[in-house]
């Protein structure tokens, strides 16, 4: 096995180390983040930081840079309150990829990538119509994070739209059946072969392999 | 399409709530966190909340529920202010997965689960022999999540350990080659195929698809 330093990590050239620890994590979600200012102009941007916070309330978190490419999603989101998370799928990741160019702030992502804008009820935020799996969230809290002066945004999710056959019996959604993908690393993109879903752990307990269904 | 608001959510039955808001997010990391305590008790988790925070300083995330199975987990790096993540591939799943029993806080999982704890240098953490992609952490910030109750663990990367195969001469670690799995919902584990990686976008420029190796 290959042994790195913190002191070895610190001597790696910039762009090297970026893609390096970038991959440490392990397999990451891709989302849209679709959000619009004030007068409607409206932004697009990938994501591969949301994590699941909670189910109940059901809160989602994300990482944003302030200086990074997706500053407009920060700023839209403070203003308007609300955004939304739309799930990549396989047919759409080269436009997923290509919003994190860096466009004019007065530039929407979605006709620069060839993606949908569509909405619903009252959410003033555009959701993207390809995405099979997609909802809104509004925003909980905006915590900065001193060490390194990213920030953490928290959002509770308000509306779900799905397509209905990727819902299992108890509550699971086969997002494989979505083609969602996975994300590693700065740039690469992965369809995913489902193993087995594993039955509840209990000590002393052998596991038995479910279904996708969860029998 | 279906469309849930958050009062259909809200009135979910709470196991169906869960399976289904943690499918929201999209594919998860697995990981296993490795601690032990000040008596060397050693302890390990499977957590699917990594998350890259950044690379400069080298930091990373991860939620935990105090009430939670990874409560020792916490208790563990308190104490010793270090811990390991260790990648999860498909031949480690099960044992992965079974690490969520709410085992006995005098039991070490390790033992219970059937993998091997392994120590290097200074680090005063369990790795796990099995992982072939694996770091420690020293810890930098704990902050709690006055919304849900749950803690935000931060650390810095301290020592990485992995298959030498695996890096690109880019830096991209080929995790796929590792046979490091995705998580999705509360339960279901996936291999991965690569659809490609792509280049750096930029406005009004085509992406390439570029080789595992980023040519």
């Amino acid at each position: 096995m290959k042994h790195l330093t913190s002191e070895d990590i610190a001597a790696l050239e910039t762009r090297f180390r970026a893609r390096f620890i970038n991959s440490l994590s392990g397999f990451k979600s891709a989302n849209l983040v679709g959000t619009q200012d004030a007068k409607g102009i409206t932004n697009l941007s990938m994501i591969s930081s949301a994590f699941h916070i909670g189910a109940d309330p059901a809160l989602m978190g994300m990482i944003i840079r302030p200086d990074g490419v997706p500053r407009d999603t920060l700023d839209n989101i403070k203003q308007t309150g609300i955004y939304t998370i739309n799930q990549v799928s396989a047919q759409i990741y080269k436009q997923a990829h290509q919003t994190s160019a860096r466009y004019d702030v007065n530039v929407s992502e979605f006709e620069q990538v060839g993606l949908t804008a569509e909405y619903i009820n009252d959410v003033a935020a555009p959701f993207v119509a390809q995405s099979r799996l997609k909802f809104s969230l509004q925003v909980r809290e905006i915590i900065p994070l001193a060490i390194n002066n990213t920030i953490l945004v928290i959002g509770e999710i308000s509306h779900v739209l799905f397509v209905e056959q990727a819902l299992k019996a108890d509550g699971y959604l086969d997002i494989e059946s979505l083609e969602t993908i996975a994300v590693s690393g700065l740039d690469s993109y992965h369809t995913t072969k489902r193993l087995s879903r594993l039955s509840y752990a209990k000590p002393g307990q052998d596991l038995c392999a479910l279904s996708v269904d969860g029998d």
